[in-house]
């Protein structure tokens, strides 16, 4: 997985478990799955939006993008979270679908 | 970025100028930036329906979330790719919000 | 209800128990809930997609956003039936939130 | 027109220029076009997981499916009236698809 991903999942994981006061990931698993699943579609939403305004080109639009984007890939791992399903299986399914070695790279960070 | 995020969106840019008659993601650009959001808010409301299959818990309602999850990451990407934004600018701003070094990754990405 | 989302109703309810072979309306029954809504999601994608493309104003952007808005009340009636819920019962609750005698216009409908 | 749709329409155009600190739908239209949208994808949404969750057949999850519905129509309405677009137009749609009569309808509305 990235790094990023991979480091990412394990904060999310961590935070399942804190305080739904002063976490948002753990008020998030703590309204359960219809809440985080409502997130889902709204950010997917705010993301077609998004893409939509930053058509014409401004920096700032496509800065939203990114924003909207970054919303929409942080609560599908929520989601993933939330049902125990570990987000290196989408990237998998990814890699197999793409012929790209991701098996190797699991593998390598396991030794590292 | 996840290697396999990396190389994914790799192969992508290489498919946007292949010919729409043999790769999918050709024929998502030339179709324009509204097929490719359709097909965003298609695997959204999919992954959606997966994930409230999956809540009872049996493997294969667990099997459709990744493919799913898969299928919306990947339509993501072409929208990215489609509007010329890098990927590795949403995971930057994942890293940036949960204090993640990924802008030393990148570095070290880039000099390997 | 108005007459024609009363008309349409009854025909989508005749139509649930036709041939999926020559009626949309029954092959999206027979294919189960998960079809339907898949298609509300959809519906709902493209309809804000039409909305945007029509802020310009163009006659044609225009007729789209009736189209699609019209595919997603579609979809959303045929939900209603497959889930045996009557479609008045919407109506009236939107009469219920804005003080419109809904109520007396059905009694109306009822002995005409 | 249902007399409630087009009560309701007449409602929403009144409040369209009502005062946005106490008309909802005076706040709606002065966010402007993409907030109205954000709402439709959020309701259409909320419609879908209300839907699976009154398949069991639950009277509480029926009644939501209800409310949501409402709801979405409620804002695709707060749409086309922020476009300009009459929902007549989206109903006399569906009636010439369906084959109803809904042109003498709409003449027997205006005359009466």
């Amino acid at each position: 997985m990235s790094d990023i991903l991979h480091q990412l999942a394990e904060v999310l994981d961590q935070r399942r478990h804190a305080d739904p006061e002063s976490s948002y990931v753990a008020s998030l698993h703590s309204k359960g799955l219809n809440k985080i699943l409502e997130k889902v579609g709204e950010e997917a939403t705010e993301t077609i939006l998004a893409a939509k305004d930053a058509e014409s080109g401004v920096e700032r639009e496509r800065q939203a993008v990114v924003a909207e984007t970054a919303d929409l890939w942080f609560h599908s791992l929520v989601m993933l979270s939330h049902l125990g399903i570990d987000s290196q299986d989408v990237l998998d399914e990814l890699a197999r679908r793409f012929g790209i070695s991701g098996l190797d790279e699991k593998a390598a960070r396991t030794t590292k």
